[in-house]
């Protein structure tokens, strides 16, 4: 796959005609930092007005016509300078790896071999990690009072000053996801203060799914806005398919090390340790897994909470640590080597997202007695994390009727210190399978506008199946009109400039111009030209909603100009012009054709 | 077409197999009142474990396997005896149709005459009207004290008592559409005590659309949930088109005169009269209009105050009466005319529905100056309104950031003495054209949570094009999902029994009873078999996007069975089973195939 494949035709063109020198649709352009490998990518918009407007671009080199990507050779490490300058790192043998790590067992009936076609090509590289142990984490560095190329990268990318970035992460508000055995990453951040960001789950399951679907699917998710990816794989190759999409990701990957270590015995949940555990983390940390979901919290006590729910555990993670406790009538091994695992997390600057994992699955389980008892055992972990200058953020809910949500955001920030929230919708009915990215999108609105940092997202399929290429793109953009909807809803520095400039581009009729600030240019164009295809109605002053007649916007530009633009024009001009105005038998439309 | 076209081919299979006895599906039922000619149609979802739901059901007789309807002839007059015997109206001749009444001009080049095929074929009618202009509306009865059967019928439908339903109406807190001449329908509150209802616009454009279409559209709307039906028809046939729909309808319909007195002055605003507007409402109100918008609080003084407006006017009405008043500088004929406007609709208990002709266009237009002048001008006419007992509701914005939307609901609860407020969206961003529908449910859900009554909903079209069938469908589910998302936060009774019945279908894996509890299930079971087809899966304890192993539902019901079903089971049962449960080897799933 090439970066043309990422890319929809309607970019691909509008690029070419950019390096042709028209300015019409947008093109990559780049904003420089104080060092001249700090370039921040940004997606410019040209308006055929001759203004411009600049918007936040998650899509990575795939969608800059002067990079040629090439997904067997990966992404540049744009990082890695920056990490190895720090010196606090160094390369290291690291573990092999193992038919298992695939799923693939000896005594399999397939046979035992690796699928050597299927290991990633790229460039040879050795893992690296803190020296003897020492915290290489961004919180660390910004306690220290550093302000790092990455703090100042996502300070530009945000607008604000570097001094901010470094603030909001040394108070544990903010997370910037970033291990140093990641540098391809592009850095953004995760935190109130900031632009509110949105995670797109892929990964293959044991029934369907293959490698290059998965790339491709990462590819295609920060095309339209993801900035984030988990990687949820559960199937075969789990351990190649993730250094495929680690190699050739432009954003932070995070995971859920429980599905891989649970695969390694052979989903006996029992037979899990902290051993197989604690090795599937170094496994990922080592390839450069940005973020690892962890349900420390679901502890021993907390599982009888769940008996009497309508939908019990529904948190994949969650019941598999559920199982396993009843199992032994033992402690939850993550919560009892949890400042262990904190210790790894700090050498390779993986950032926590502690799981929720008694999270509610359905409107009569919202808010509950386990899902509090749980959040309140997360705020206790996140502390222990901080001590370990590990970065970190609170998985949350799930399916929340709406008069149910703000309780949510506030205990969280409460209980945790106002470390970043990271959501999963909430879903705010359980009637809508097949459009949960409608009911999940509303609460997703709501938490967002009222302080979560990330949203992940949820596609039509949730419930059903596994998302396809469409769904992926359905579910990120639903997400993306719920994250920037909070934007505006909090007043963030800069948000409503974008809504502003589709409006007067909506407003003068230039039509082009509205499809080339949307987001997603290509469904809208195509939606307009499903009833008015022809070249004119591209210019014309009216669309086949309301028709000629009656277009409002047509009517309105009429009275401005037949009496003047400012309000006391109007007011002035309002007695004196109305006769000549009668008098010019004025039509407020455009003939028709007939 | 007949009642099978206005149906998928699930429910029409559904049905069948009801008819062969067999319980699964749903079929219409119907809930017996006080007297014979009163039953009240509801959906019953029968289930798998021999349960059944009840839900309400819009679909009118088209889904009613017994009822053998025909768009030729049009839908029985359910509430003709009622109306007959309250005996306080008289058929008259009526209002002659003219030509110019389809928008055809004796001067066209197509020639004068109407296009007779296209006139609804169904019993001839004569209109009906109040007594020496009494008026008939259910206001009045309700103010009166009379229960009317149409109440009883509302009551057994929102399953509160019907003294409740008068007091409502009385009061002015709720409206039931119900003009004397559209004695097809199945009559339906609006108001905040009451289910959140959903209205669906149709109607064609000069640019496109025909009366078949329109028909259809209206019928398929209303399968998929709407309460009341828009018919915003802008070109040609305008007459005859609404005729159809009207004869056809289950549901109230609404109209906006103002289109086609527009229409009659060949698309000239500055040549509307109220005479002209005063013909067209009577022509409509014979026909059976159940209530109308009317833009009456766009004053003279007030359309100055759009000047600074970065989107203007962007209702249609509202841009049409701008430039009527500005062209003459006269105060607005509908404003000075709004008394003897009360009369007509009180002859006929046609509701207002006040439109507003100011509302924000975008997001920097939201909650300004013009928009809540003209707010306060329609809580003065909605005083007046109610002295002359017409039924009222208020309808809303429009493009709004979420911060911002509570003081619509507020103010206008305030301002309207609680009168229904019947809102578009409204809008949370601008920036999504082709997802609009997203943008608005936000906003929508929030809205009616706060109190609005009915939401007018909002295709993927909005701001392109016309919609077409799919985009309905889309516009109506996104917008039944808001409905029913607010009816549980607003704690209304019975509202998550449905939410309960589906959850507890999708933790017992009970896949058919999850897809015939869906608000589409048709698209539920399609997702689902996209990717397991086979069907074993629909009895399978997982789905595709999980798969076996991870299935978190299977793990936790397997928790249940091996520690007890209750809290206490589990807490005793945990030290004692953990032994004998690590000793059977347990499984966590279900073996794979392989």
């Amino acid at each position: 796959m090439t970066n043309k494949d990422a890319r929809t035709p309607a970019s691909v063109e509008d690029e070419k005609s950019e390096e042709a020198g028209k300015s019409i649709g947008w093109h990559k352009a780049y904003i420089a930092g104080t060092r001249p490998d700090l370039r921040v990518p940004v997606r410019q918009v040209h308006l055929t007005n001759g203004q411009s407007v600049t918007l936040y671009d998650t899509s990575g080199p795939y969608t800059d016509p002067l990079v040629d990507t090439d997904v067997r050779r990966g992404l540049s490490p744009l990082r890695e300078n920056w990490i190895i300058a720090r010196g606090d790192t160094e390369e290291y043998a690291g573990r092999p790896v193992r038919p298992e790590d695939d799923g693939i067992k000896h005594t399999s009936p397939r046979g035992g071999l690796r699928n050597l076609d299927a290991v990633f090509p790229g460039r040879p590289r050795q893992p690296r990690r803190g020296r003897e142990g020492q915290a290489v984490t961004q919180l660390a560095y910004a306690r220290r009072g550093e302000i790092t190329p990455e703090m100042e990268y996502v300070a530009i990318r945000e607008n604000v000053a570097p001094e901010v970035v470094r603030e909001e992460i040394a108070a544990g508000r903010a997370v910037l996801p970033a291990n140093v055995n990641h540098p391809e990453i592009e850095p953004m951040i995760i935190g109130k203060r900031f632009l509110v960001k949105v995670n797109a789950n892929i990964g293959n399951s044991a029934v369907t799914s293959s490698i290059e679907e998965e790339v491709e699917k990462m590819t295609w998710a920060t095309r339209w806005g993801a900035d984030t990816v988990m990687d949820l794989s559960t199937g075969r190759n789990i351990h190649t398919t993730r250094e495929w999409v680690l190699r050739n990701s432009p954003v932070p990957i995070g995971t859920v090390p429980l599905y891989q270590a649970l695969e390694k015995v052979d989903g006996r949940a029992e037979e899990l340790t902290w051993e197989i555990y604690k090795d599937t983390v170094i496994e990922q940390a080592e390839q450069g897994v940005d973020y690892m979901t962890v349900h420390a919290g679901v502890r021993l006590a907390y599982v009888p909470l769940t008996a009497n729910r309508k939908t019990g555990i529904v948190s994949r993670g969650g019941s598999i640590m559920a199982a396993w406790c009843l199992a032994h009538h033992k402690e939850s091994f993550l919560y009892e080597n949890f400042e262990e695992l904190c210790e790894i997390l700090a050498a390779y600057d993986v950032t926590y997202s502690l799981g929720d994992g008694l999270r509610p699955g359905s409107i009569a389980d919202a808010n509950d007695e386990a899902q509090f008892a749980e959040l309140r055992t997360l705020g206790e972990l996140n502390r222990i994390a901080k001590r370990f200058n590990v970065q970190t953020m609170i998985e949350g809910p799930g399916h929340v009727p709406m008069h149910k949500i703000k309780e949510n955001i506030d205990l969280q920030q409460e209980i945790c210190d106002e470390a970043p929230f990271y959501t999963l919708g909430p879903l705010t009915t359980d009637v809508a399978p097949a459009y949960d990215h409608i009911t999940s999108g509303i609460g997703a609105a709501m938490i967002a506008w009222w302080g979560t940092a990330m949203l992940c997202y949820v596609t039509p399929k949730e419930h059903l199946g596994l998302p396809n290429r469409d769904d992926v793109k359905t579910g990120v953009i639903t997400y993306k009109i719920a994250a920037h909807a909070a934007d505006l809803a909090k007043g963030h520095p800069g948000a409503q400039e974008w809504d502003d400039a589709l409006s007067d581009a909506r407003f003068e009729f230039r039509w082009e111009d509205q499809f080339n600030l949307a987001l997603d240019p290509d469904t809208a164009r195509e939606f307009h030209d499903e009833t008015l295809p022809a070249e004119p109605a591209k210019t014309a002053h009216f669309c086949s909603m309301c028709g000629p007649k009656f277009c409002s916007m047509k009517i309105s530009q009429d009275i401005r100009r037949e009496h003047g633009g400012t309000r006391t024009e109007i007011e002035e001009g309002m007695a004196l012009k109305s006769k000549e105005f009668a008098a010019s038998g004025n039509r407020v439309y455009l003939p028709i054709a007939d």
